[in-house]
């Protein structure tokens, strides 16, 4: 599939869009509800600009299912195991639809406890950590979400690869404007960035990865062959993703990074794991002030002089997209089209 | 009060530093309580060899505790919002003390629901933050704690500082080893490592901080007289900050680390803001198995190469603290003497 760089954008509206996602992922064995969760996932990165986990996702996400290594059918069971934590067991199916699945009791509880965890396990995460949060935010809630995902960063002062690029999402409210959002790998780049960087041969920074020997690297492809990526922020970032190795995997019951063996499903790109999502109801303390506070602190920063606050490009690209449609590649388009044939 | 890297060490017993260190916090003002939490809190850190929070400390806090700026006597006020929410007014004083009367409560609720959140308003805090989530970790309680402080970090792309340095910590039990703690500042650097360089006349490492002007300076003297701090990580830690301030302050109705005004008391260090702590009971998803996970963790980081796992200084000073006594400067031990005249 062609990098949406090289290949002239076309528009298109959302509703086909979904539509041609949806067909794609139940013709690759995908249950009805979990087609349409996943197509609306990918809908709305692309829809948001977040190219790395729109439609560039969706061959990675057909070689998975043809592979047999995760159960397009799963049906997740959702356990209410205390007043505020909810347990999912995603049954090797993809985690967004676990977290659907849970999501009317994980807001009851929040709303009721004033806190509430769901720990998802024997999940799939192969999309943007952001839309699993925003949503709640949208309902006046704070979410903060972890998972980790494959063996590829070496922690800070190892010799070798352990953790995955293991992202944190975190949304807020805010008084009449969209949700405080944001959503990074504790890698130094998400795995994403660095496969979108390969397809279009660009270098890449400083400080991103390593090479087969654990030589510094610039070269995209020589981080995906046998090298590996770095946290960000040297020790900081890479104990923070430890912590979500023992969040998302430890906690919840998923496997760690390095715990699952795909080797016999070629085709695999989707890690088996597990997520956590923290939800919190500030109105306990606050009422309805905590979206204003949240506006007044995005006032000082824009005052301060921050010209691009967390999220702020995702929404202008999305209300772009509601005019003129979502942007995609034309030769993108058409191979999506022919992974339905 | 002179560094402990220019004084010559001595070895004084834990009962006797905290003897001092109480009769100093009650000498200026503190009740008994306070006194006996602070004077074990500021010991602790001494004793870990975490000097940028220990003894070092103190006369930043008789300065304060002097100003009027803090209440020594504070007695907080702790309220039982929901079934996994606590919220907790400080009165002005000191965060410690407001932890220590809802801890209780907190772990009660976090072992019923599986998680609770303590927010903390009203409150100064001026140690490090490992103290406050480590004990949860000895109980088998994971913990994750945030407090903002004082505008000194120029937020991503800003041109003037907003936020506070703004720490993360985080604790997780391991089987039968010392819990897995690691406590970092948002910012490139701890303002009491800054503060230290400068008594010391070290030169910081590049990116850490700005002069008064806002060009970058190595000169830990300069980041203090006017400058400011950058916060680790770029564009990541600025996020991670700004999601403290929003955790911190704008859920648990403290001020945000811009909000006070402290030029009436002369002297005053503490910053006047608050807390949030969040404790989950792993218990509820895993059983036994978290700490049992969370060791073999460790141990394939250690396979990896990692030689020093967070936590693992401290508690090999701390080992060396219980057999020899806690590591003092003798002038800075004299120092502290007078501070009871």
């Amino acid at each position: 599939m062609s990098s949406p760089l090289k290949d002239p954008l076309i528009r298109v509206p959302f509703a086909k869009l979904h539509d041609l996602l949806y067909r794609i992922f139940s013709r690759h064995g995908c249950s009805d509800t979990v087609a349409a969760i996943l197509a609306t996932n990918c809908t709305n990165a692309q829809r948001d600009g977040a190219h790395s986990h729109g439609v560039f996702r969706i061959p990675g996400y057909v070689s998975t299912l043809a592979s047999g290594w995760v159960d397009g059918q799963a049906v997740a069971q959702v356990s209410d195991r205390a007043a505020a934590f909810v347990q999912v067991d995603a049954q090797g199916g993809f985690a967004q639809p676990a977290l659907a699945a849970a999501r009317d009791l994980l807001v009851h509880k929040a709303r009721n406890a004033g806190i509430a965890v769901l720990a998802i396990h024997n999940s799939h995460h192969f999309a943007a950590l952001w839309p699993d949060v925003e949503p709640f935010a949208e309902e006046g809630l704070i979410a903060l979400s972890v998972v980790n995902s494959m063996t590829c960063v070496v922690p800070h002062g190892a010799r070798r690869p352990l953790f995955g690029t293991n992202p944190i999402a975190f949304a807020a409210p805010c008084a009449g404007q969209s949700p405080i959002v944001f959503d990074m790998a504790t890698s130094a780049m998400a795995h994403g960035d660095v496969q979108i960087a390969a397809r279009e041969g660009r270098a890449l920074p400083d400080q991103v990865g390593v090479d087969a020997a654990g030589d510094p690297s610039v070269d995209p492809q020589a981080i995906l062959d046998g090298g590996a990526l770095l946290p960000f922020g040297g020790h900081k970032g890479s104990a923070l993703s430890m912590m979500v190795e023992l969040l998302a995997a430890g906690l919840t019951g998923g496997h760690f990074s390095w715990e699952f063996d795909w080797s016999g499903h070629p085709g695999a790109k989707t890690p088996w794991t597990g997520q956590l999502i923290i939800v919190i109801d500030p109105g306990k303390a606050e009422g309805d002030r905590f979206a204003q506070r949240s506006r007044g602190l995005l006032e000082q920063m824009r005052a301060a002089g921050v010209s691009r606050l967390p999220g702020e490009r995702r929404f202008r690209e999305r209300a772009i997209s509601a005019r003129e449609g979502v942007s995609v590649g034309e030769a993108q388009w058409h191979s999506l089209e022919r992974l339905l044939e």
